[in-house]
């Protein structure tokens, strides 16, 4: 099993959607929720084995298709790229180039854009 | 099967590595380069009724993807969200408001972040 981190949480949210509802509820409370597999085991009323099991499969798909899609990959770098943008803008309004409205605007865009 | 257009095209960009690489090479060859399926059949190898089931079933999987994961939705929407950024920044150029050289430097980080 591979270790406890943000990592899987983050193919989770990218991925999530292509679990079954069973993995992802499985997945979601030992990686964002930070149970034991004992306590995911009396919850879901799956033996500590078959949790243990499904964790190992449902995070093997999420590497699968983070290897695949690198939507986490072209995630991070985006934010890299347009936190330049941002700090760009934010130069400019310091200096009084751009009006605040407009560095708001831009700055709002910019994080929507992110995801 | 679904009418040839742009669409799938797309879908096999953001999607196309979860295919197998038959599945995407038969799909590419009918939405991208357009050949028919009889000129599938010839280059490939497989009759005419296999190329045709191919393409079903790999189409089939890859608007079931985008069901799930929402890429292509999510392109077009930052895609519209970065070109509103790109406008106001092309109006602050053409006022004088910034430098030549900053309104390059953003519109190139938001060119790179549409991806």
């Amino acid at each position: 099993m591979l270790e406890k981190g943000v990592n899987i949480s983050l193919l989770l949210e990218s991925y999530g959607e292509l679990l079954t509802e069973r993995q992802r509820e499985i997945v979601g409370l030992y990686r964002n929720d930070d149970l034991s597999l004992g306590e995911i085991s009396e919850i879901t009323g799956i033996t500590r084995q078959g949790v243990s099991e499904c964790i190992r499969k449902a995070e093997k798909e999420l590497v699968f298709y983070e290897e695949k899609l690198g939507l986490q990959k072209a995630y991070e770098e985006r934010k890299a790229v347009l936190g330049n943008v941002k700090s760009t803008v934010s130069s400019l309004l310091k200096n009084g180039d751009i009006s605040p409205e407009t560095a708001e605007s831009i700055l709002l865009s910019l994080e929507k854009a992110e995801n």
